[in-house]
């Protein structure tokens, strides 16, 4: 198309092709020349820093190294075998869980600086765990400091949205049964369903009686039947949702109607009273999202699989927490690479627009880390009916999300591609040199604690993690 | 790309363009010409004797009569609400269903005709009935007529690949509550699951012991989970599952998780035996074609809807019963039009290929009849994986059939085509006139008694059925 329209353009008189100096061809314009706009980026936006470190990575000996680093963490990644092995509570299997902890998505955070969802998640989950009696009361605690707060990705935990995990709560417990990594542990809480939830921001008193239930109905009886059951493979799991319209991030009909037919007769196995078994099915089947908090800490296991391996310069980490934006590289596990959230494009619920957005929260983005989500959203063309945008939208970005990862997964692929490998491992030197940042598919929540999602649709990462890594990667690579 | 190689051979010394005219052609060729082969065939394949039907039906005010008359009978398609509203015995809710009648797919057959997977079927089924107790015994009385064979389709109900129906079978009961046509019911026995099945011919005893199974406990405790749980809306279920990678023929893994999760708790709460529970809802989830058997009769009722519109040319009926093919047409309800059932193209699984498949058998063409199946295989990319070909087979063969059907279903959409409706409404005028038959999605029998399914592929039904219906149209026009 863009040919045909060069073509044309080529017969006419034509005096200025614009290579996105926008200065010159908006000058151009209004001199009265035609102009043929070609979308083009300088590599690293032009920046000669940057152009500089990545000359640095692209001499060799380097970018062997790199090159081959990224076989081995990519490797390692598809090497991992998350498992669902058990449904535990925070305090007693999330490694350093302590009271007073809790945790939250995203890179660190301070009262001072939490949003609303993340402030309203917090009030909730002191309220659960009853170290307040009223919200305002639980409040003053937060903004005294009455709670620590880490994030869950220092304990090997994810979380959804405001993603705040309280010591008292259940999480799903995923073991990696591959190779090396065997033995590796990842938790995520429970998914609470839509509306009023916990980690949009809401925590009135039915938010906790639904907390409350999913600790003393829910959680004990998945933990029962997972033991009848034995281990759940959740890549076999989401490689058949692929297959079944889902991308593993909003879109989860598929995942959680697969994970429901697995859990049913075990559950009705392993427990007798079949009031609780039919309340508690009922709550799963009344919940799409439910397998998400599974996906979530299958996608860090396989990535956390994935560090620690030197000159690596593929992404392990991408979470927000609703005021900054926060990634890691498989290199360098622990450090984090922060800058502004950014507001979602999408689709919002009636009544609701930009304006009443929060920044972009939550450790979801631990799915599009690892290939799924808005990577593999050609995967899932009824999401577009969700997020926004078209069927070609959808196509594009899964095939777009290839130029900047370094592989295809053999067992994640995408039907409407012709099968091909969910696009998989962020490389940070394509994404810098490319300008091609990360897309990532999300909820909405609004600014306000206590109201909820406002809608969903696609966001990008901040530029500022990719510069402040790609700085500190060519110092990690310097100094080994 | 025609467009384009046409061009580039008219550059050339282009001596022949061929229209379909096959001597000629091979003739130019033969004598050295270039030639451009354009693949273009005769409306109705050029007989002179359904040009002139096809004339006459263009014909007005004949052309407006059917034009309206087809929009009657595809609004009152639309109209129809097949709900699942229950269980019964074949016995009981079965029209016309009496003690030493089987029923079968396809149009009419005697056991002369029959083909060994429909015969084994019989044979099983008459084991079944306790009408004999050796398979020899069976065969002897099925020769000499010793049950009555009837096709489902004469009472309202369908059944996949040999569908042999026998009195004390359980049957799935599915209710229109749309408009005027509220209250018709049709019916089809409970999928058994793959591998050694009545419906493919085998009439071990496993075959045996697993009907009886599915009479004594799973049909009871899907009746008492349905009345605890109401009708389902069958439409809204395929709707979702069309969205999950499903066409509703021959990939039902959407459709069965979606009624998993709607009967499973229904069940628990229904049934109070636990181990029973369990070891239904195994079995259920141990099929992913169980919802196939829903799916056919709810295509049924929505057909049954559109009957007895005079004028119609809109087909009702595509069955098969391993011998013959046939066809119904709106208007001319139970008028059976045949042809000699086809071999199916396809994925043979190891050990066999088309020597050893059974001509094309079942009543599941009902799903193609009316909009789903091969019509809706855009929606089910991974299927090419099970029936073959590529992904872009798949969807072009939803874009082929919307050239001979008569509208787009509002419900029924298929996200890979931007959410285009389901083509729906086969126009026998349309499929004669431009020499394209419908395309079925389909299993395939091993042709010997016993053996069971051997592949999946695509299959056409004859000309013979279209041709023959073409000229009993134009007898009832002009008959009106």
């Amino acid at each position: 198309m863009k040919l045909e329209k060069a073509k044309e353009l080529l017969k006419g008189p034509l005096n200025v092709v614009g290579l996105g100096l926008d200065n010159i061809v908006e000058g151009a314009k209004a001199a009265g020349s035609t102009v043929l706009d070609v979308p083009f980026k300088p590599p690293a936006g032009g920046d000669p820093k940057r152009i500089g470190f990545l000359d640095e990575l692209h001499a060799e000996p380097l970018a062997s190294k790199i090159d081959k680093a990224n076989q081995e963490a990519l490797s390692r990644f598809f090497g991992s075998q998350p498992n669902l092995v058990g449904v535990g509570i925070a305090r007693e299997v999330v490694p350093g869980m302590t009271d007073g902890l809790f945790l939250h998505a995203g890179p660190p955070l301070t009262w001072e600086k939490a949003s609303g969802p993340m402030r309203g998640a917090i009030i909730g989950g002191i309220l659960l765990e009853g170290l307040a009696k009223t919200p305002e009361e639980a409040e003053k605690l937060a903004a005294s400091g009455g709670v620590r707060l880490e994030p869950c990705h220092h304990h090997h935990a994810v979380g959804p949205m405001a993603g705040v995990m309280t010591p008292s709560m259940p999480v799903w417990i995923v073991e990696d049964k591959g190779g090396k990594n065997a033995g590796n542990r990842t938790f995520c809480t429970l998914n609470e369903g839509l509306g009023k939830v916990l980690r949009y921001g809401a925590f009135s008193e039915e938010v906790i009686v639904r907390l409350r239930f999913m600790a003393d109905t829910l959680a004990p009886m998945l933990a029962k039947a997972l033991e009848v059951r034995g281990p759940i493979d959740l890549k076999l799991l989401m490689a058949q949702a692929l297959q079944m319209g889902d991308e593993g991030h909003n879109r989860n009909r598929a995942g959680t109607s697969l994970l429901f037919r697995e859990l049913a007769p075990a559950m009705v196995k392993a427990v007798g009273d079949s009031e609780k078994v039919a309340k508690v099915l009922t709550f799963i089947n009344s919940n799409d999202h439910f397998i998400l908090n599974l996906t979530m800490p299958m996608a860090k296991c396989m990535l956390m699989a994935a560090e620690g391996v030197p000159y690596a310069s593929m992404l392990s980490v991408m979470a927000r927490n609703g005021t900054e934006f926060g990634i890691q590289v498989a290199s360098m596990p622990g450090k984090w690479f922060t800058g502004p959230a950014q507001i979602v494009r999408g689709l919002y619920f009636p009544g609701y627009d930009e304006s009443h957005a929060n920044p972009d929260i939550g450790d979801s983005a631990i799915t599009e880390t690892s290939g799924i989500g808005a990577f593999c959203m050609a995967a899932a063309p009824a999401i577009v009916q969700f997020v926004g945008g078209s069927v070609d939208l959808a196509l594009t970005t899964s095939r777009e999300m290839a130029r900047i990862t370094l592989g295809r997964n053999p067992i994640f692929t995408i039907p409407a591609l012709d099968f091909l490998g969910a696009p998989t491992g962020i490389d940070l030197r394509k994404v810098v040199e490319l300008n091609l940042l990360p897309t990532i598919n999300t909820g909405v929540a609004h600014k306000d604690a206590g109201i909820g999602q406002v809608g969903a649709g696609l966001v990008n990462p901040p530029w500022e993690c990719f510069h402040g890594a790609l700085e500190a990667f060519v110092e990690h690579c310097r100094n080994q």
